[in-house]
């Protein structure tokens, strides 16, 4: 289009992910975690950004990666110790993203006392829709993530879950480190996760708002060293 | 001046710090840590990045951060799958870095099994010299890096003690992530890491190369939630 909206170009501009770990207590059960007294936080590199429409690269010799939906809030401005009640004014917008997880080499990473980032960074491992303007979601702790494999439904869950909420969330993230604009925050994942395998496809989206479709295959050329 | 060298840029054009733990053995031991089979990663953002001569900040309640002084290898060009014969033709330049560390914040995440983003990744936490051109570096992996807390000597290591070299960690990173112009690879600390507190000034180079200088002050402002 001869115009651009600033919302769209926002994931352009971003220099880093901030995922949200055990943000709805159904999930972090199903995983057999506690539910945490503080938000669980790890970094996803903009590399792993996959737009709608590609296709999820398993890495040898892996035969599938878990399946996580989440809300990404996406951050307008430069945000440092922002407090709660203006934290909103920070969100340019809205984003439906799969957090793609390989839950073995998390498992063997967490009982090792190491960092995921073999397990959650790899290119591709992050498939995003494209970015809704703010105006466009006015209450987006009350809108539904659902999540399909070879159209069979995995996830469905309302964001009104979350037990940290988004202002909270960004309170308390830029008290840690500064957002910049273009970053993401993934607010976490409702229950239901589990693997989609190579060959399957995934369909996801925001109920009314907006809905993704990514391929899974194995990832072709070198081989893990 | 007039002119502006190219690798005087990279660090504002990356958007990721990848920084390998436990890749020098004598570092590993004493932290009490197994010699690692292959490189431990985890990633830094770019906003924690501090300039010679700034002001590292301890967060509250904390009295103290620790330091690992680290070699880091600047990317020149994006990078996916690069075999370890042509890996050096990625690397613009060489700077010195400081891993900061909230220790006590690493390990309770490290006996929870959780991720090391907020021990490591808050602003201020990597101080950083200008990049010098690879060609002032010919042999990366012979070189001494030193630091001193109040002019006394913590830390003094030489480069060619790093368990993995520098082509096997640009051709291991990028078979897992795509590495971009401007992106970091902190290649690990030698031994002696330790605290240094609210009040100290911190000292450090690579020898004959280039040295930086950083304080040590309480983060001013707002608490931690
Ligand atoms: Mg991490
Ligand atoms: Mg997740
Ligand atoms: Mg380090």
């Amino acid at each position: 289009t001869a115009t651009t909206a600033a919302h769209e170009n926002l994931l352009t501009i971003g220099s880093k992910i901030i995922a949200v770990g055990r943000n709805y207590a159904a999930h972090a059960k199903e995983l057999g975690n506690a539910v945490p007294k503080e938000p669980v936080l790890f970094m996803k590199p903009t590399s792993s950004y996959l737009m709608n429409g590609g296709t999820i690269e398993v890495p040898h010799p892996l035969e599938s990666l878990d399946h996580e939906v989440e809300l990404a809030v996406v951050i307008s401005q430069r945000a440092r110790d922002v407090p709660e009640a203006t934290a909103m004014d920070y969100v340019g917008g809205y984003a439906l993203a799969l957090d793609m997880t390989a839950r073995e080499i998390q498992a063997t990473a967490k009982s090792a006392g190491l960092p995921w980032t073999v397990a959650k960074g790899q290119d591709t491992f992050t498939p995003i829709s494209s970015v809704l303007p703010k105006s466009m979601v006015p209450d987006p702790h009350d809108i539904e993530l659902w999540l399909k494999v070879d159209g069979e439904i995995r996830q469905k869950g309302s964001t009104s879950d979350m037990i940290f909420k988004i202002p909270f969330l960004i309170s308390h993230i830029s008290s840690i480190m500064t957002l910049l604009q273009g970053d993401v925050i993934l607010t976490g994942t409702p229950k239901g996760v589990g693997p989609v395998k190579v060959g399957q496809k995934i369909d996801a989206g925001i109920t009314g708002l907006l809905d993704v479709h990514f391929d899974v295959e194995r990832r072709p050329g070198a081989k893990r060293q």
